[in-house]
């Protein structure tokens, strides 16, 4: 016996139960949205590392796996100063560098509004770690070209949808706009230089609380006067006291997000004005669905006008939502995905692999979504359940598999 | 303007229409494996180097992309021998290699015969040039564990089901047994350590004909003597003069065949004692399907017993077919797969977008499959007719988004 072999560290196989839950899952998120009037494109796994490091992927380019130059020899690798001079490609670590690059080469062919849908995995050199993996799927919308609320409102409308047809009742969305986020930085007197710093501080506000944030922002120079109770009401706030306006409180951005709110009133937002999302391209609006039961959120997204245009040099409107797919399907329940049904031709020994298969055909033009050809095991009841297991609905023993379909004893499984 | 930007060196973006008809041939694909009895299952599309290098992948292991470590030091370039010394994953170059890396990792998990289906992209460095990409899809299908002829019945019964369903009538399935090719290289006395340069001879016989092949085994030190012939009785070999036993053909090889051929009366399979499919893993029966309008396969397979079980350290029988899906779905035509439907809500200048969204949400609900907002453009014509490219059927023209669905007037596209 060997060693025991296994898949790349981080990354997984799927067995067929698995890679049917998770088609099942994808072509609901794919209909859906392409329901709503978004188009699926695809793009190549890698990029040109010149464009996967370009500072659009903000910490997730250290995380990129790199593709080395074919054809190095030994000179190559002792004039190289650093690993990244022997790659010229990279596995994408997300899907918006890519669909920023594939809107440069396409725009001409694209229409003036463009609605995409990435359904793809990505690479992420993370440490392995439960729930995390080097090579994961997300399920991307876009929409490019609208500048007004429109864009935000149809991203929330079709990812209400999607969230409502694999039954994840009790998702909520929090929204928060980046302009109220930036006048709350400018109110406090944060230094422009620390912006980020001070960013990444509010939004553990539910990790560390009220006073671990002070502490930390004190750190960067913020004065402390007058920021606790400040604080407690970020932490508190919710559409009514955002509408009582606190003097913290950006109000045209809050007017736009009450907008939204206004439109879609099936899609359970609510107004965080601590919600940072990660990335620094974005730009206006911010949302990120939650689950009641779930310490980390299922997915997020936002406006992010200067970034699509990069590698067009040209400015162009954009707003996403991305869904993180390996977290959603471990929370939906397909029913019946591990029984689909199907059909067992349990076959005797002895008898001929033509027929066998010439009966296969007959039944399979007959309609029958799945037929598979088993030899009858020695224990019956065993084999019937492992049948039962992988999702067969229906089988029939045969010992002359020249036998007309009509007069097939077909019984039912489990 | 930015100067041009591209996807990597051979490597292509899929715009919604291509992308479109790409996933309805997938579908088709894999639905009707599917009906056969066959799972889906899927692997990371990194496989650690030293499998890739294990000598399972012939010339196409030298196309592998590699995948550099992480975190590589000044001095790791330095200490590196060879570029190979500094990766430790590489780009999967065919989805062979995965599969019996997969079964020693699960084989327990699996049934006794496991029927297995991988429809996924596989990456060579090869020259870009037309019809060759450095990315592409591949669509296998393995049967592990079943010595027996039912193997090879089943994969000939499916695919052939797939290229019907696909609409590519004229296609043969040209056919047969490595155990023929060796027993004819003994006959010829062609030295044992040439065995694999005869056969890239014999394999380009229908290029360089007849003398051309007699030379280059004659440089490899083989008789020529009643060589020109019998390389004429190979060519315009048939089911027929197989039949009649020349004295260069395996008898017991041959009569595999013919049952194989009976099996199957409707798979139009051809005997071809010249063909040899390039990967030396083949055991026994190979096969190819060709297509009266070209000049190259669209996919080939055969039986490869002792490869599977490589990685298991056990010898475990096993049997294949891949179609190269690249150079399927331009040959197929899909019926209206640029024009699946759908309708436009074209809104006039200041109609509420939260309206419309709803409006939207509600016709999704009624039963449209597709539903795109537009904004209605000052050339209605040059609009609708870009619309109906794009596949929509028809459209409907609002100036208050408000207006019940009742009373829409929805119009025909085209």
């Amino acid at each position: 016996m060997a060693s025991p072999v296994n898949p790349p560290r981080g990354m997984r196989d799927f067995l067929p139960s698995e890679k049917r839950k998770r088609d099942v899952v994808l072509d609901v998120i794919r209909s859906t949205y392409r329901s709503f009037g978004f188009d699926e494109i695809e793009t190549p796994v890698v990029e040109d590392s010149s464009r996967l490091h370009a500072g659009l992927g903000g910490d997730n380019e250290k995380l990129a796996f790199a593709v080395m130059k074919r054809a190095l020899g030994p000179d190559d690798l002792k004039a190289a100063e650093s690993p990244l001079d022997l790659a010229d490609l990279g596995l994408r670590f997300d899907l918006t560098v890519p669909l920023a690059r594939f809107y440069a080469t396409h725009r001409a062919e694209l229409p003036t509004v463009f609605r995409a849908i990435q359904i793809a995995p990505v690479w992420r050199a993370e440490r392995p770690q439960k729930g995390r993996y080097r090579q994961f799927v997300q399920c991307d919308i876009d929409i490019i070209g609208e500048p007004g609320a429109l864009a935000e409102i149809e991203l929330l409308s079709a990812t209400s949808a999607v969230l409502t047809r694999l039954g994840l009742v009790g998702t909520t969305i929090r929204i928060n706009d980046r302009r109220i986020l930036l006048a709350l930085l400018s109110h406090w007197k944060v230094p422009i230089d620390r912006f980020d710093q001070a960013l990444v501080t509010i939004d553990k506000l539910d990790k560390i609380g009220v006073d671990g944030v002070v502490a930390e922002l004190a750190e960067l120079g913020v004065p402390t006067s007058g920021l606790a109770e400040q604080l407690g009401q970020l932490a508190e706030a919710t559409w009514e006291t955002g509408a009582t306006a606190p003097d913290w409180l950006d109000g045209e951005a809050f007017h736009d997000l009450e907008a939204l709110r206004a439109a879609l009133p099936d899609a359970k937002l609510e107004f965080d004005p601590t919600l940072v999302r990660g990335m620094g391209y974005y730009t206006g609006t911010i949302f990120e669905v939650a689950h009641p039961d779930f310490g980390y959120s299922l997915g997020g997204g936002g406006r992010y006008d200067g970034m699509i245009g990069r590698f067009l040099g040209a400015d162009v409107p954009a707003a996403g939502f991305s869904l993180g797919f390996e977290r959603l399907v471990d929370l939906v329940e397909v029913p019946g995905h591990s029984s689909d049904g199907g059909l067992v031709v349990l076959f005797e020994k002895g008898v001929e692999p033509a027929a066998l298969v010439r009966l296969q055909a007959e039944l399979v033009a007959a309609g029958h979504s799945r037929v598979r050809i088993d030899k009858k095991a020695k224990n019956l009841t065993n084999q019937l359940n492992g049948l039962t297991e992988a999702g067969f609905s229906s089988f029939t023993v045969v010992r002359d598999a020249t036998v007309p379909l009509a007069d097939l004893e077909i019984r039912d499984l489990g």
